[in-house]
């Protein structure tokens, strides 16, 4: 390997590296980790974690959870949606692990991570597509129920083709049925994908 | 910051680091590149990047250029798929860049990775569910078709109610080209999604 010093200039230099001492203020920044989020180290350093998190994440109970592990020397590694300058939406795939000095105290929480914003945008975009197409779908659907109602209804008006109508009415109606279950279905795989993806519950601020 | 020994060990602790030469040859990997790749240290040593990947990466045009621009001092990030030990696919989200010395010549490459092979797996899942339910959307839009063929030819046979069937069955082929449609963009977006994600294009070996 590398000597330590190049190997970690190299490392400070090339990625968005972050640390907070005990009490969560931001202790170091990398250039990286500034451009990313937006902010000048110099306004980093006067900032606390919660200052990078949009305000529902903040309030919630699983904000005091994710630093009590994290104090308790856990770490932690997932795509996160966090709050650059301006309040601009920053998506990081982000691993937190505890710092500690040689007597193996914990003084502190580094946190390297990889700029997901643009990706991760794109993938939001594609698969808010699908939900538009599977609206599309449920209309569709909609429309041949209404089609099959009044093909029925034909039916009923109707002498010589009756049963040929009422056929035609239940098969349609049942096709219907089909194809608005499969927009649910694909509906509730979307909400799954964006719930992984970590884009839900913290998107409001 | 803390001090830089203790720093560098918190790194390679937590973090899943490998370096190579510039003959792409394997110099060094910390435990989690090591657990998260399923070798040992002592076998990773002897190997080389190529021996990382799946055959369709290495013999590709994009393996050559890949390594020009990283032994050009050019940086990478991207979510790739990799090779772990008995060909298990290993998907990270990794950062390239380079190493240098102090006359600030390139000396090697290091990369820097999160292991995402669970949660990818599971959102090529859900992205699979959404192209299986999409097949189902197809189906039934065929079937609305042969139904819409049948109640034309059910036209043409009745006397009274001939118009009736035609205006039903014209509606019906549209309602099920519509359908058809919708299910043919849905499964052009998955297929952008899976190309976004990195798993289409190196997933043979």
């Amino acid at each position: 390997m590398e000597t330590s010093s190049d190997f970690l200039s190299s490392v400070t230099e090339n990625l968005a590296v972050v640390t907070f001492d005990t009490k969560t203020n931001i202790t170091y920044a990398s250039d990286l980790f500034a451009q990313t989020m937006g902010y000048s180290k110099e306004e980093l350093l006067k900032m606390q974690h919660r200052d990078l998190c949009f305000s529902s994440f903040v309030n919630s109970a699983s904000y005091t959870e994710f630093w009590k592990r994290l104090l308790a020397g856990q770490t932690f590694q997932d795509q996160v949606l966090r709050k650059g300058k301006g309040n601009k939406k920053v998506y990081l795939e982000a691993n937190y692990f505890p710092l500690r000095d040689e007597a193996h105290n914990l003084t502190g929480v580094c946190k390297v991570c990889f700029d997901k914003t643009k990706s991760t945008s794109t993938l939001i975009k594609s698969i808010g597509e699908i939900g538009q197409i599977t609206n599309t779908v449920h209309e569709i659907a909609y429309n041949t129920n209404i089609l099959a109602v009044n093909t029925a209804l034909q039916a009923v008006r109707s002498s010589e083709n009756s049963n040929g109508f009422s056929v035609v009415a239940k098969e349609m109606r049942k096709l219907s049925k089909d194809v608005d279950q499969s927009s649910k279905d694909i509906r509730e795989t979307v909400q799954n994908i964006l719930h992984q993806l970590n884009v839900i519950d913290q998107d409001a601020y």
